[in-house]
Protein backbone atom coordinates (compact mmCIF):
# COMPACT_ATOMS: atom_id res chain seq x y z
CA UNK A 1 0.00 0.00 0.00
CA UNK A 2 1.26 3.48 -1.41
CA UNK A 3 0.54 6.73 1.46
CA UNK A 4 1.29 10.06 0.45
CA UNK A 5 1.33 12.29 3.26
CA UNK A 6 0.82 16.02 2.39
CA UNK A 7 2.23 19.18 4.78
CA UNK A 8 -0.12 21.80 2.63
CA UNK A 9 1.05 25.31 2.02
CA UNK A 10 0.80 27.90 -0.85
CA UNK A 11 4.97 28.59 -0.58
CA UNK A 12 6.08 25.30 0.26
CA UNK A 13 4.17 22.16 0.28
CA UNK A 14 5.88 18.78 1.94
CA UNK A 15 5.78 15.76 0.46
CA UNK A 16 6.32 12.40 1.31
CA UNK A 17 5.17 8.92 0.04
CA UNK A 18 5.17 5.70 2.20
CA UNK A 19 5.31 2.03 1.17
CA UNK A 20 4.04 -0.71 3.28
CA UNK A 21 3.71 -4.79 2.97
CA UNK A 22 1.85 -4.59 6.45
CA UNK A 23 4.93 -5.53 8.60
CA UNK A 24 7.71 -3.40 6.61
CA UNK A 25 6.85 0.59 6.19
CA UNK A 26 9.68 2.45 3.76
CA UNK A 27 9.95 5.67 2.27
CA UNK A 28 9.65 5.43 -1.35
CA UNK A 29 10.09 9.22 -1.96
CA UNK A 30 9.79 12.63 -0.56
CA UNK A 31 10.37 16.51 -1.12
CA UNK A 32 8.86 19.86 -1.44
CA UNK A 33 6.59 21.68 -4.24
CA UNK A 34 7.87 25.11 -3.67
CA UNK A 35 5.76 28.15 -5.44
CA UNK A 36 7.75 31.19 -6.60
CA UNK A 37 6.66 34.27 -4.15
CA UNK A 38 5.84 38.10 -5.87
CA UNK A 39 4.22 35.98 -8.27
CA UNK A 40 -0.04 36.39 -8.98
CA UNK A 41 -1.87 33.61 -6.95
CA UNK A 42 -3.77 32.06 -9.39
CA UNK A 43 -0.09 30.78 -11.17
CA UNK A 44 1.13 29.99 -7.98
CA UNK A 45 -1.27 27.63 -7.60
CA UNK A 46 -1.55 26.21 -11.09
CA UNK A 47 2.05 24.90 -10.44
CA UNK A 48 1.17 23.60 -7.45
CA UNK A 49 -1.91 21.83 -8.56
CA UNK A 50 0.46 20.71 -11.90
CA UNK A 51 2.88 19.07 -9.86
CA UNK A 52 0.71 17.33 -7.44
CA UNK A 53 -1.07 16.12 -9.96
CA UNK A 54 2.37 14.78 -11.61
CA UNK A 55 3.10 13.28 -8.93
CA UNK A 56 -0.40 11.25 -8.13
CA UNK A 57 -0.18 10.06 -11.68
CA UNK A 58 3.43 8.94 -10.96
CA UNK A 59 3.11 6.91 -8.30
CA UNK A 60 -1.19 6.29 -8.01
CA UNK A 61 -1.06 6.28 -3.90
CA UNK A 62 -4.01 4.21 -2.32
CA UNK A 63 -4.47 6.75 0.24
CA UNK A 64 -3.25 10.44 1.25
CA UNK A 65 -2.98 11.86 4.85
CA UNK A 66 -3.36 15.53 5.05
CA UNK A 67 -1.99 17.76 8.27
CA UNK A 68 -4.95 20.04 8.87
CA UNK A 69 -4.70 23.39 10.75
CA UNK A 70 -7.28 25.08 12.45
CA UNK A 71 -5.31 28.75 13.32
CA UNK A 72 -3.32 30.87 11.91
CA UNK A 73 -1.92 34.20 12.53
CA UNK A 74 -5.30 36.30 11.02
CA UNK A 75 -7.38 35.86 8.42
CA UNK A 76 -5.75 36.86 5.55
CA UNK A 77 -3.38 34.41 6.62
CA UNK A 78 -5.98 31.29 7.28
CA UNK A 79 -7.57 32.70 3.49
CA UNK A 80 -4.34 31.73 1.58
CA UNK A 81 -3.67 28.56 3.75
CA UNK A 82 -7.07 27.40 2.40
CA UNK A 83 -5.87 28.61 -1.18
CA UNK A 84 -3.33 26.01 -0.87
CA UNK A 85 -5.34 23.40 0.58
CA UNK A 86 -8.45 23.71 -1.90
CA UNK A 87 -6.06 22.99 -4.63
CA UNK A 88 -4.56 20.37 -2.98
CA UNK A 89 -7.91 18.55 -2.07
CA UNK A 90 -9.24 19.18 -5.94
CA UNK A 91 -6.00 17.58 -7.46
CA UNK A 92 -6.55 14.25 -4.78
CA UNK A 93 -10.72 14.11 -5.12
CA UNK A 94 -9.87 14.32 -9.23
CA UNK A 95 -7.29 12.00 -8.68
CA UNK A 96 -9.82 9.36 -6.37
CA UNK A 97 -7.42 9.69 -3.63
CA UNK A 98 -9.55 9.02 -0.67
CA UNK A 99 -8.11 11.96 2.07
CA UNK A 100 -7.94 11.33 5.77
CA UNK A 101 -6.78 14.33 7.65
CA UNK A 102 -4.87 14.85 11.16
CA UNK A 103 -3.79 17.33 13.31
CA UNK A 104 -0.32 18.87 13.91
CA UNK A 105 -0.67 17.02 17.78
CA UNK A 106 -1.95 13.77 16.30
CA UNK A 107 1.29 13.48 13.27
CA UNK A 108 3.61 14.62 16.22
CA UNK A 109 1.73 12.04 18.75
CA UNK A 110 1.87 9.35 15.88
CA UNK A 111 5.39 9.39 15.55
CA UNK A 112 7.29 10.64 18.51
CA UNK A 113 4.50 9.77 20.72
CA UNK A 114 4.68 13.38 22.06
CA UNK A 115 2.36 15.46 20.84
CA UNK A 116 4.42 19.22 21.64
CA UNK A 117 7.57 17.89 19.92
CA UNK A 118 9.96 19.61 18.14
CA UNK A 119 10.67 19.80 14.35
CA UNK A 120 14.09 17.70 15.47
CA UNK A 121 12.94 15.30 17.19
CA UNK A 122 10.03 15.02 14.39
CA UNK A 123 12.71 14.33 11.82
CA UNK A 124 14.80 12.40 14.23
CA UNK A 125 12.07 9.90 14.73
CA UNK A 126 10.63 9.58 10.84
CA UNK A 127 14.85 8.62 10.06
CA UNK A 128 13.98 5.81 12.45
CA UNK A 129 11.09 4.73 11.56
CA UNK A 130 11.57 4.30 8.13
CA UNK A 131 15.37 3.74 8.63
CA UNK A 132 16.78 6.60 6.28
CA UNK A 133 20.61 7.21 6.32
CA UNK A 134 20.16 10.81 7.40
CA UNK A 135 16.83 12.50 9.21
CA UNK A 136 14.31 13.52 6.22
CA UNK A 137 14.70 17.19 4.90
CA UNK A 138 13.45 19.61 4.53
CA UNK A 139 11.18 19.97 7.51
CA UNK A 140 8.04 20.39 5.47
CA UNK A 141 8.61 16.77 3.82
CA UNK A 142 9.64 15.21 7.11
CA UNK A 143 6.67 16.70 8.33
CA UNK A 144 4.92 14.96 5.47
CA UNK A 145 6.38 11.49 6.01
CA UNK A 146 5.48 11.96 9.75
CA UNK A 147 1.57 12.52 8.37
CA UNK A 148 1.80 9.68 5.89
CA UNK A 149 3.41 7.09 9.22
CA UNK A 150 0.32 8.56 11.00
CA UNK A 151 -2.39 7.50 9.03
CA UNK A 152 -0.37 3.96 8.38
CA UNK A 153 -0.70 3.69 12.28
CA UNK A 154 -4.55 4.88 12.25
CA UNK A 155 -5.54 2.27 9.38
CA UNK A 156 -3.26 -0.61 11.31
CA UNK A 157 -5.11 0.25 14.49
CA UNK A 158 -8.60 0.00 12.73
CA UNK A 159 -7.35 -3.13 11.15
CA UNK A 160 -6.60 -4.78 14.45
CA UNK A 161 -9.28 -3.77 16.26
CA UNK A 162 -11.80 -5.42 13.40
CA UNK A 163 -9.64 -8.32 13.76
CA UNK A 164 -10.67 -8.20 17.74
CA UNK A 165 -14.70 -8.04 17.08
CA UNK B 1 -15.91 42.82 -23.58
CA UNK B 2 -16.73 39.98 -21.47
CA UNK B 3 -15.92 40.57 -17.40
CA UNK B 4 -16.86 37.92 -15.16
CA UNK B 5 -17.69 38.51 -11.61
CA UNK B 6 -17.81 35.93 -9.23
CA UNK B 7 -18.64 35.89 -5.12
CA UNK B 8 -16.62 32.89 -4.26
CA UNK B 9 -18.02 30.32 -1.28
CA UNK B 10 -17.64 26.42 -0.54
CA UNK B 11 -21.35 26.24 -0.13
CA UNK B 12 -22.72 28.90 -2.80
CA UNK B 13 -20.44 30.71 -5.72
CA UNK B 14 -22.24 33.66 -7.36
CA UNK B 15 -20.95 34.31 -10.81
CA UNK B 16 -22.40 37.20 -12.83
CA UNK B 17 -20.99 37.77 -17.02
CA UNK B 18 -21.26 41.18 -18.15
CA UNK B 19 -20.54 42.46 -21.74
CA UNK B 20 -19.68 45.76 -22.91
CA UNK B 21 -18.74 48.08 -25.75
CA UNK B 22 -17.28 50.79 -23.81
CA UNK B 23 -20.70 52.82 -23.68
CA UNK B 24 -23.31 50.16 -22.47
CA UNK B 25 -23.27 47.19 -20.45
CA UNK B 26 -25.52 44.45 -20.33
CA UNK B 27 -25.70 41.24 -18.18
CA UNK B 28 -24.47 38.07 -20.13
CA UNK B 29 -25.68 35.77 -17.84
CA UNK B 30 -25.58 34.86 -13.80
CA UNK B 31 -26.66 32.86 -10.90
CA UNK B 32 -24.94 30.56 -8.90
CA UNK B 33 -22.80 27.09 -8.52
CA UNK B 34 -23.54 25.17 -5.41
CA UNK B 35 -21.71 22.49 -3.45
CA UNK B 36 -23.79 19.43 -1.62
CA UNK B 37 -23.13 20.08 2.30
CA UNK B 38 -22.70 17.00 4.28
CA UNK B 39 -20.59 16.04 1.31
CA UNK B 40 -16.71 15.38 1.50
CA UNK B 41 -14.52 18.60 0.97
CA UNK B 42 -12.55 17.29 -2.59
CA UNK B 43 -15.84 16.15 -4.13
CA UNK B 44 -17.61 19.54 -3.45
CA UNK B 45 -14.34 21.30 -4.61
CA UNK B 46 -14.04 19.12 -7.99
CA UNK B 47 -17.80 19.86 -8.27
CA UNK B 48 -16.76 23.73 -8.23
CA UNK B 49 -14.23 23.62 -10.36
CA UNK B 50 -15.84 21.55 -12.98
CA UNK B 51 -18.83 23.99 -13.64
CA UNK B 52 -16.66 27.34 -13.38
CA UNK B 53 -14.27 25.75 -15.98
CA UNK B 54 -17.12 24.59 -17.83
CA UNK B 55 -18.33 28.32 -17.89
CA UNK B 56 -15.02 29.74 -18.60
CA UNK B 57 -14.92 27.54 -21.41
CA UNK B 58 -18.40 28.49 -22.90
CA UNK B 59 -18.27 32.22 -22.81
CA UNK B 60 -14.59 32.88 -22.86
CA UNK B 61 -14.22 36.08 -20.82
CA UNK B 62 -11.53 38.78 -20.81
CA UNK B 63 -10.82 39.46 -17.18
CA UNK B 64 -12.19 38.45 -14.18
CA UNK B 65 -13.25 40.84 -10.79
CA UNK B 66 -13.32 38.62 -7.66
CA UNK B 67 -14.79 39.40 -4.24
CA UNK B 68 -11.73 39.89 -1.34
CA UNK B 69 -12.52 39.07 2.14
CA UNK B 70 -9.92 39.39 5.12
CA UNK B 71 -12.39 38.63 7.81
CA UNK B 72 -13.75 35.89 9.24
CA UNK B 73 -15.73 34.36 12.19
CA UNK B 74 -12.61 32.49 13.16
CA UNK B 75 -9.40 30.67 11.39
CA UNK B 76 -11.30 27.58 10.16
CA UNK B 77 -13.84 29.38 8.58
CA UNK B 78 -11.42 31.38 6.95
CA UNK B 79 -9.47 28.01 5.55
CA UNK B 80 -12.82 27.08 4.05
CA UNK B 81 -13.56 30.03 2.23
CA UNK B 82 -9.55 29.60 0.70
CA UNK B 83 -10.13 26.54 -0.09
CA UNK B 84 -12.88 27.55 -2.16
CA UNK B 85 -11.14 30.70 -3.27
CA UNK B 86 -8.20 28.85 -4.06
CA UNK B 87 -9.78 26.40 -6.52
CA UNK B 88 -11.85 29.24 -8.51
CA UNK B 89 -8.40 30.85 -8.80
CA UNK B 90 -6.79 28.09 -10.01
CA UNK B 91 -9.49 27.57 -13.07
CA UNK B 92 -9.13 31.70 -14.13
CA UNK B 93 -5.27 30.66 -14.04
CA UNK B 94 -5.49 27.82 -16.14
CA UNK B 95 -8.19 29.14 -18.68
CA UNK B 96 -5.55 32.68 -19.12
CA UNK B 97 -8.19 34.86 -17.48
CA UNK B 98 -6.50 38.04 -15.80
CA UNK B 99 -8.02 38.40 -12.17
CA UNK B 100 -8.21 42.14 -10.48
CA UNK B 101 -10.11 41.40 -6.72
CA UNK B 102 -12.39 43.92 -4.88
CA UNK B 103 -13.28 43.94 -1.33
CA UNK B 104 -16.85 44.34 -0.72
CA UNK B 105 -16.69 48.04 0.00
CA UNK B 106 -15.15 48.61 -3.14
CA UNK B 107 -17.60 46.51 -4.86
CA UNK B 108 -20.86 48.34 -3.08
CA UNK B 109 -19.01 51.68 -3.37
CA UNK B 110 -18.80 51.18 -6.51
CA UNK B 111 -22.96 50.23 -7.56
CA UNK B 112 -24.41 52.26 -5.08
CA UNK B 113 -21.94 54.89 -4.46
CA UNK B 114 -22.06 53.72 -0.65
CA UNK B 115 -19.47 51.40 0.84
CA UNK B 116 -22.01 49.90 3.68
CA UNK B 117 -25.21 49.30 1.13
CA UNK B 118 -27.62 46.26 2.09
CA UNK B 119 -27.97 43.25 -0.24
CA UNK B 120 -31.31 45.06 -1.58
CA UNK B 121 -29.68 48.24 -2.27
CA UNK B 122 -27.24 46.47 -4.32
CA UNK B 123 -29.70 44.35 -6.19
CA UNK B 124 -31.65 47.19 -7.29
CA UNK B 125 -28.65 49.24 -8.56
CA UNK B 126 -27.92 46.15 -10.46
CA UNK B 127 -30.92 45.71 -12.00
CA UNK B 128 -30.71 49.38 -12.94
CA UNK B 129 -27.18 49.75 -14.16
CA UNK B 130 -27.78 46.68 -16.04
CA UNK B 131 -31.65 47.26 -16.56
CA UNK B 132 -32.69 44.02 -15.68
CA UNK B 133 -36.70 43.56 -15.71
CA UNK B 134 -36.39 42.29 -12.05
CA UNK B 135 -33.44 42.54 -9.12
CA UNK B 136 -31.06 39.83 -9.66
CA UNK B 137 -31.11 37.00 -7.53
CA UNK B 138 -29.85 35.14 -5.59
CA UNK B 139 -27.91 37.67 -3.25
CA UNK B 140 -24.39 36.01 -4.70
CA UNK B 141 -25.37 36.36 -8.44
CA UNK B 142 -26.10 40.08 -7.97
CA UNK B 143 -22.90 40.84 -5.45
CA UNK B 144 -21.17 38.87 -8.79
CA UNK B 145 -22.62 41.16 -11.23
CA UNK B 146 -21.65 44.29 -8.72
CA UNK B 147 -17.87 42.57 -8.85
CA UNK B 148 -18.00 43.23 -12.68
CA UNK B 149 -19.76 45.65 -12.56
CA UNK B 150 -17.00 47.48 -10.15
CA UNK B 151 -14.25 45.89 -12.63
CA UNK B 152 -15.89 47.99 -15.45
CA UNK B 153 -15.58 51.48 -13.73
CA UNK B 154 -12.19 50.36 -12.80
CA UNK B 155 -10.64 49.68 -15.75
CA UNK B 156 -12.88 52.80 -17.83
CA UNK B 157 -11.13 55.19 -15.18
CA UNK B 158 -7.70 53.65 -15.38
CA UNK B 159 -8.38 54.31 -19.33
CA UNK B 160 -10.00 57.45 -19.38
CA UNK B 161 -6.74 58.80 -17.23
CA UNK B 162 -4.71 57.29 -19.98
CA UNK B 163 -6.28 59.29 -22.54
CA UNK B 164 -5.78 62.74 -20.74
CA UNK B 165 -1.75 62.06 -20.07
Amino acid sequence: MLILGLDPGLATTGYGLIETDGVDVRAVTFGIIQTPPHTPIGERLAQLYAELTMLLHRYSPQAAAVEELFFAANARTAIMVGEGRGVILLALAQAGVPVAEYTPLQIKQAVTGYGLADKVQVQQMVQLLLALESPPKPDDAADALAASICHYNATRYDELVKGVE
